[in-house]
């Protein structure tokens, strides 16, 4: 099986990479990690393939590149050899039980350059868990956001997607819950919004039903392994099912 | 008038913010300038309004952060001092007739983090340009990609956003067009696939009318200056109607 964590820098992708290996590893399953990474410096756990062998952001900067132009162009580089690391994720999972993707920092990278959606169309049935953090749900409208974050994530990698909120040991589970859980609290919710913005909320959550099965919302922690069950429990449905995550 | 260039690594941002302003300029237009972003190196335009007068992602990394560390943290240090370039932007709008907005190099820094979303509350009736450039668009999903994409960063931002593709200079403009000019055309050929990714595509295209009004795609080229009249009239329009841009 494989897992690709996505999600913006800062949403916990490594570290729930390396927590939710440890979890497989202690119910006696064999886990893969690789790393898409080019810009990380230091990883908690060792991958089996890295980007890194290849290029790394560092190299690019001393060559005189920017960050931002350094990560764009260590996956220009990368572009060449996706056939070769689809491969070598493909024997990885050949062989062992769970494969877990680490993606790049930055998740556009990931989104709109060539090296990540070729990569995920090699790979057969990856189940890709969107990861956000409750930072950055302030408003109502930020609920709706992420549920249509995570249809376009589906929709441009053409992999199942699963949203997850992150860091919930740290948060008011109950308050996310509530508009997570409940679309038709939230569609209420947004209709009492006058403004442009909760306007359009309101039309994009209401017709969220007709877009996509009402796919589960993950709450996830790194620190306690909250969460972690009910993911292991939907990458088997995923599995098994080919796909109905309701 | 206030206008906003928001858009991946390598869409353009940086060049069009020039362009446009030159084109401004020989329109007898005064036109202001505003950097938000920490990690570029050079500018083609003096900026009246720059972040990296307070951190650069280059001071961050010789502190130690990795390149996506780097830029995140650029932000965070920025977001006590958001009201003050708020202000700073505003007293500039109240003396010239354009102010441009070029935002930081990786989207999701602007999309993801407080100091872009609290700072495009505090300033009025902003015109957002969504950038996106032709290598992005591969396959007819791709199309219904970007126009989700132009959605949500609406619904993120709250300001009215225009979808534009860029570098139209160099690429095959017709075929774009088709696909991105006519609605009907689109959904009817993402019926014709059979993945799961068409069925998810020719969903979102098929509720797309109900969402919002049938907003134009810009066509733009820094190059040429292709696009640039209808960019100007369209920000007019805004700043008149407030809003209908259809």
């Amino acid at each position: 099986m494989i897992l690709a964590f996505v999600g913006t820098a800062g949403s916990g992708k490594t570290t729930l990479t390396r927590s939710f290996g440890n979890y497989l590893g202690k119910n006696d399953y064999t886990v893969g990690y690789v790393n898409l990474d080019t810009g990380v410096m230091r990883l908690p756990y060792s991958p089996d393939v890295d980007v890194r062998d290849d290029v790394t952001a560092w190299d690019l900067m001393e060559e005189g590149f920017g960050p931002n132009g350094a990560i764009v162009e260590s996956y220009d580089r990368l572009l060449p050899k996706v056939d070769e690391y689809a491969g070598k994720i493909l024997k990885l999972d050949s062989e062992l039980d769970y494969i877990l993707i680490d993606t790049p920092g930055q998740m556009e990278t990931f989104l709109f350059h060539d090296f990540g959606l070729m990569l995920m169309e090699s790979l057969p049935d990856v189940l890709t868990v969107y990861l956000f953090s409750p930072e950055i749900l302030r408003k109502p409208s930020d609920y709706c956001f992420v549920r249509f974050f995570g249809l376009i994530i589906d929709l441009r990698l053409g992999t199942t997607t699963l949203p997850a909120l992150t860091k919930v040991d740290a948060t008011d589970l109950d308050h996310h819950k509530k508009y997570l859980d409940d679309l038709e609290y939230l569609t209420a919710r947004l209709k009492l919004e006058s403004s442009t913005q909760g306007l359009l909320a309101h039309r994009l959550c209401s017709v969220l039903p007709e877009l996509s099965p009402p796919t589960r919302v993950l709450y996830l922690s790194a620190v306690t392994g909250e969460g972690f069950e009910d993911l292991e429990t939907l990458a088997y449905e995923h599995y098994c099912t080919c796909g109905d995550l309701t």
